[in-house]
């Protein structure tokens, strides 16, 4: 694997970098970011994976996140990888809740989408071992997961399906059951056809009733969030409780779906990952 | 006048707005953007202007500059004027570095700039005098500036220029003297013609040498900024002592020009304008 620098810029200390490589997994090139706080030679960081939501790139994060001074403070590194593979030569449909930008964090397998769309390897197993390869730094016995949106439901559902992984998980306005909300159901449908049992890997609810298990959870939610309706965080408080999942759920007052809601509370969250992310 | 909001979410406790009305200076729609904290009622904050460079609007600072946890904490009312009028009617230029996005915070007197490209009066005298009338909660007898690059020409000029109304000045990066880079001599010659002696109150340096002072400067530059050859730090600098104007000049080692530079310094220069804005 070939990595290219894109760019890199000093921040807050330390380095922001956006980075471009081939993917086996989606078959087309994709692009992402890595802050690295400044640290000393030799010294190992913990990782702190950020998952997007539609229509997102690397970029909405990494401009609008707020999360390098935590970063920086706390000595972890941010990763954020793209939503979809990208590109004239992959499928794309109408709306912006799925296709391009909204890659659901899932292996397609119906066509023509199942050529490219592999975000579920491509997020747990190819970035991974990019990550691990080219930046020396990177501590990968130390990592946590954070999204927003369908970037909490891909932070939720990889977390439940690597408990061992993942020191923490947390997520930001997630879809908490991707089964039981029209954006989901359009994706699971239009990705993996209608073979429900397929699509229960892909819900939180759903891993969680079927025996996935965290050893506490992180949740904020703004309460004037125009997507409520798809969100549904009382199913993910219900599952949560019927399975005793620790989970801290925070209504926050006022607060819409945006990044202004996002970099308000991600400092918090990565000084929660980091309590649990050291050494 | 009236003001129309084109949006309000909250953020870190308090709210950022974007609002556009019509500007009788520029005739034309103006945006901009403010940052109000949480506050008690009938409390009045401080206000600190932030100038942007060259291309940007208001959204550039509003989306990257990472300021409203300090201003959250300091308690003071941030605004972010766009950098020129825009639109169809509008005239323009072919490059980056005049006509639409680069007023350079000055009346234009040369057609057909003149008609629209007013910046001087309306961040000087129009906007002041809406957000006087618009945002009760807003202490116009404290107001600080700063601004980046041709921002901070701006708020360099502008504070030198109004030495009463501002208590404190600071810059990031800033075009030191307008009078001798070719974004400046471009600019002043398009907007001014030639007439060296209307340059002169648009040329910071060449203020302080021709009287006007300031009780203290800060300006942080970054040492690997691509543009260093239109900033010219050395000649704020040799500007400053000549006059004893007390100017704490920062050059931050591998910062360049951009957002990443500017928002990792941007809360330093919150704290220090806010102990001078204290009632």
């Amino acid at each position: 694997m070939t990595l290219e620098t894109v760019s890199t810029s000093k921040a807050h200390g330390g380095t922001q970098g956006v980075y471009r490589h081939a993917s086996s997994a989606t078959g087309t090139p994709m692009t992402f970011s890595v802050y690295v706080p400044a640290h000393d030679p030799g010294e190992r960081l913990p990782v702190l994976w950020y998952l997007s939501g539609l229509t997102c790139t690397h970029a909405n994060v990494t401009e609008k996140g707020e999360y390098r001074a935590a970063c920086a403070e706390h000595r972890v590194i941010f990763i954020a990888p793209d939503t979809s593979p990208r590109g004239d030569g992959v499928p794309d449909a109408e709306g912006y809740d799925f296709g391009q930008g909204a890659g659901f964090y899932l292996d397609a397998t119906q066509a023509p989408w199942s050529a490219n769309f592999r975000m579920r390897t491509y997020v747990e197993d190819e970035l991974p071992a990019l990550i691990a390869a080219e930046f020396p730094m990177a501590d990968m016995t130390r990592q946590s997961i954070t999204g927003h949106s369908m970037g909490g439901h891909g932070a939720l559902t990889i977390g439940l399906r690597n408990p061992d992984r993942f020191r923490s998980v947390s997520a930001f306005a997630p879809i908490a059951s991707a089964m039981r909300c029209s954006w989901g159901e359009k994706a699971l449908t239009g990705y993996l056809g209608t073979n429900l049992a397929a699509w229960r890997v892909h819900d939180a609810c759903a891993l969680i009733a079927d025996g996935a298990r965290l050893s506490e959870l992180l949740v904020d939610q703004g309460d004037a969030d125009g997507f409520l309706d798809q969100l549904k965080p009382e199913l993910l408080r219900e599952a949560c409780a019927a399975a005793g999942i620790p989970l801290t759920l925070r209504m926050q007052p006022g607060y819409d779906h945006s990044y202004y809601f996002i970099s308000t509370f991600l400092p918090d969250h990565i000084a929660w990952h980091a309590e649990r992310l050291q050494a």
